[in-house]
Parts: structure tokens; sequence; C-alpha cells
């Protein structure tokens, strides 16, 4: 809808980040509503594995081949691997240029377009590079939901039932009770569902927009889920499927430390399966693979491993005084490769 | 010393990026003086060639190699090249840990330790990659300059007395009455003449930090002089050296406008040439080359090429209403390649 996008456009040269799903689908009717604009795009290949410095210098040759000048608007078409190589590229090209985002992935519209986080992968850690840096504007747009893969749905209703986690316990009752609906894609439903998500991450990162303290609560299941990604490689799992055996092993190991009731961690497991998502042991990782990976997270403070765990449904919190021992149960229970 | 850089140091890593020329002289002094820290090193080849994508890989790489935490400290020992090598890749690790200059060339002492740019040369464009990232510290020690290569020193001496020429013409006077002790490293006279510099460009930075406007007027020279050292390669020619020339072309072809007489012009001219900097035609590139190369600088304005161009000593200011004749004559003039 160019009426939606144009205004947020303020020089002439735009610069299109998109793959290869996504391109098919939507890039022809957004270059049509940028028709005055000077517009060229980049069509990158989908997925995690794509999310690296080498992605992020074709952009950059892309950008000075034309060349973008400093008024040029980068233009991120895609889900949470676009958006944050567009963005990563938008903030470092002449040290900054505007910035949009188009989410097309739930993940996306209720996570990684919030905050203003971008980053890479090493191959020695995910995130591991990258800035801070908030787009112009977000632009979601519910209908291309329906053309998403039923994996990376599911993917994102894994960082919606976070949100509940960590400190709604309301909205984790709501979506007890909506899923069905969600499921089917009622748009009602999931207007609510991304309006909530959206709000209940924008009001942590305001408290906290560079990640001193409570913005660490939105790592819930991250730690482990982010070791379980770089274990399998980026892509085997997508990220949500980690976050989501990432949240089943922060819950178990609160439970594991006396924390958090056997009630309220059967609660969390069975919302995570309904939505397809795995709550498992896996054999695709070991336990110790996993705790090295986990050593080498960025949500390290110094050498001592902070994690995010629970004191039951919506009572997540950062804890770095925990028993060793809950920690290498929870992972010789969950990781059996 | 120890006492000055300790206590800017919060953590308890700390890596120090430094090159091949620097580490020999002064890396053990800075180890030694960090004893009580876990140091580890990394040596760069020296020069602007050095200052692309890669080094930054190559830099990442060791972070995650040892792996740094987000409470490590980068600490820059080295030129220009170096801190803005280290200052990126701070810039960017784990979006943004803390970072100490110890400029040890004239120029990083005067020009690339204020003002928190960042930024890394693509094969296209010099600086185009980047971040805005500020030192917790700058610590500059005049004795290290006894040690620079006095091509080095010249090089610096073309961003002091641009000083002079943007806004500052009482500084362009001292240094025209001072220039011999300077070149003899005086200490006292060293010292004001830093202290002025890094002054100058901190009051100009102050008003436009991400520079909107008036910060523009420290690019003086730098237009013509980016196109010479992309065009000769970068590191042919020193920054200084094209910086230099370039100050020179902006004050002919000011000249060429009626803005500027000639008796500013031979001032400026003999002040360069007594610092042993390049002030006349060079074979080393051709004009349409540098018109082209200036095109894609990114002091580009949607489209329309702005300058630094001049009304005398200490008058410089922004221009994009000019002739294109003066330009091509100056070009014409001093691209004979």
């Amino acid at each position: 809808n160019p009426s939606e996008i144009l205004p947020w456009i303020s020089g002439n040269q735009v610069l299109i980040v998109t793959n290869e799903i996504v391109a098919p689908l939507y890039l022809d009717a957004l270059k049509t509503s940028l028709e005055e604009k000077e517009v060229v795009d980049l069509i990158l290949r989908d997925g995690e594995s794509t999310k690296n410095l080498s992605t992020a210098e074709k952009i950059f040759d892309r950008m000075l081949q034309i060349p973008l000048d400093r008024t040029a608007t980068v233009v991120a078409l895609g889900g949470g691997v676009i958006g944050d190589m567009a963005g990563f590229t938008a903030a470092c090209y002449q040290r900054g240029i505007p910035f949009i985002q188009i989410p097309t992935t739930l993940l996306s519209q209720v996570d990684s377009s919030v905050g203003g986080k971008t980053g890479v992968n090493h191959p020695k850690g995910k995130n591991m590079i990258g800035a801070f840096y908030q787009p112009q504007r977000v632009l979601i747009d519910i209908s291309v939901l329906s053309t998403l893969e039923p994996a990376q749905f599911s993917s994102g209703m894994a960082e919606v039932i976070k949100y509940g986690l960590i400190n709604d316990p309301e909205f984790f009752g709501w979506l007890e009770n909506n899923l069905e609906p969600v499921l089917l894609l009622n748009p009602e439903v999931l207007e609510y569902l991304i309006e909530q998500s959206c709000l209940n991450k924008a009001r942590i990162v305001e408290l906290d927009e560079r990640e001193g303290g409570v913005r660490a609560l939105l790592n819930l299941g991250h730690t482990f889920g982010h070791a379980i990604e770089t274990a399998t490689g980026y892509g085997a799992w997508l990220h949500g499927e980690g976050v989501a055996l990432g949240m089943v092993m922060a819950m178990y190991m609160s439970m594991e430390q006396g924390w958090v009731e056997r009630a309220d961690y059967d609660r969390a497991c069975k919302l995570i399966e309904r939505c397809n998502l795995p709550v498992n042991p896996s054999a695709d990782f070991g336990a110790r693979e996993l705790k090295k990976l986990m050593g080498l997270d960025k949500k390290v403070q110094a050498g001592n491993l902070r994690l995010i765990l629970s004191r039951g449904i919506g009572k997540a919190f950062v804890c770095d005084d925990y028993d060793e021992e809950a920690l290498d149960k929870t992972l010789a229970y969950f990781a059996i490769g």
C-alpha cells in the first residue's frame, strides 16, 4: 500500500533487500508502490545460513555499485534474517542511512522488528557482530502470514509464548484459550496477538534499550536455544524451534531448583507442543557440546553464565545464582546426542 | 603509564590491536602497565591497505577465539587505521564493547581520535562502511612522535593546517611563525599544536555530531583528497598528502571563482609546502578519473556534489552553488595523469 510506505522515504533512492522466497510473492507489488522512486533490489538466499559477514559484504557491494548516497533508504522485505542483514548494513553504510522494515514472518513481526537490534552470525557464535539501529518505520501486514510455511509460523509462536512466560500470565492464558483461531489465521485474533507481543517487547526494551538489565528477560530460552542453533549448524533448527526447547529447558531447570511447580512446567510444554514446537529431548546435540556453546554465548557477564530462569508462568527472572547441578541435569535430560 | 590507562578499564579482558611498526616500540610497555588484566594482542600489517572488511573479520575471529565477553575493552595502539579498525570492530562486537584509543601518530592525535567516527574502506570508496562510536578515553603521549617517520609527521600536519584554514586564521598565523620548532618536535610547541587542533575539531563536532551541517567543514580538502587516495590505490599517497593537495585544489578552485585572493592561495601553498606536503600538479591521476571518483564520495547529497570551498584563510564554507567550469579548470590544472 503506497500511502503507507511513501511518507517514510525522504530521499530518492531505495534499495529493497529480500530473499528468493519472499521476492516472487511481494517484490513486484512493493516496487509498484514505490514507482516514483529510483528502486533497486537485492535478492538473497533464504535462511539463517545467509546471516553472515560475507552476505553483508554482498549488500555493501550492491550499495556501492549503484551507488547509494546518504539519503537513500534500505527496505527490508522478509523475515528476521533479512531484517538483520538489511538493518546491519544500513547501520554501517556511510555510518548509517535510513532503514524501513516490512516483516513478512510471524517471528519478525512479533520480535526482530521491535527493539533496534541487528546482528550477523560468526561461525563461533550467533549475533556476535551487529549494531543497535532503529528503523524509521516498521510496516506490518497480517495478510502475508497466509503464505508462510507452517513451520515458520510455529517458529514465530515460540516468541509469542515467550512474552506470556516472561511476565504476562494473562496473555499466556489467552493463548491457551485462543490457539485454534490463531492457528487458523483468524485476522482479528492474529492482530491482537501481534499487538500484544509487540507491546510486551516494547515495554521491556523501553526500560533498557542497551540491555544492561531487564532486557535480558527477552533472552528466556535463548541461551539454550542459541547453543542448539549453533550446535546443529545455523538453519537446521529454526530459531523458534531452538527457543521453544530452550524455554522448556529453562522451565525444567527452574523446576529442578524447586522454583517452578510441575503444573506450570506442564502448562508451558503443552502450549509449546500444541504449536508443533519441540519439547522433547533431542539426539541432535550433546550435553557437553551445548554447555560449551552456552559459555560462549554473549549473555555471559565477566565469566559468570547468566541464565533467564523462572518462578512460574509469567515470572521469569535474571539469575546467576543457581546450582550447576541443576544445569547439568537439565542438559543431560534434553541433550542426548 | 599504568595510572593513566587502568582507571578506564572496567572489565578483566583487554585486546590490544596494533600494527607491526608500533608493536616493537610500545606493545611491551603497554602490556606491562596492564599486567593485572588478562591481555591479548593482535598485530596487523601497517598501512591504509589493511583498512578493509577482511581485516575486520580477522579481528572478529580473534575476539571470538579468546573469546572476549561483553565487559572486555579493546585498546587501539597505533595511528588512524588502527583506531578505525579497532573502533569499528569494538562498535560491532556484541553490538558494542568498551574501547580506548592510544594514538601514536600526529594525524591520529589531532584528527581521527576526536569525533567518534570509525570507518573501513571499500574498493569503491573510502570509509564507506563504519559506525559512530566514541572511545571511553583517548590517551595522547607526545613523546611517541619522536619515533614517527617524517612523511607520517607531515601527513598529520595537513590536518593541523586544515583547522587554521577552516575557521582559525590566528592558529594559521601561529603555525607560520612556529613551524621550525614544530618540525624539530619541541614538546611545548607540539603540546599547544595538538591541543588547539583537538579543540578546533571538538568545537565543530559538538555542534554537529552526525554531520548534517557544519561538520562538513572538516572535509576541507577531503573530497579531492579521498579521490586522489582512491585513484592511486589506498596507501600509495598518505592520507595527509591527499588532503594537502586537496586543500590546495579547493583554494585554487575558490580563486577561480573569484572568492579567494592570490595572496591567500599563496600563503596556504607556502605553509603546506614547508611541511614537505604536495602542492604541485601530479601525473598520478587524471582529471576525468578524479571527477568520477568525487561523484562517488560520501559527501554527495542526493546527486549534488557538495564541496568545501573558501573565501580566504580561516573562511571555509560548505558550497553546492559553484561553476562546474571552475571545478573542471582545477582538475585540469592539478590532475595531469
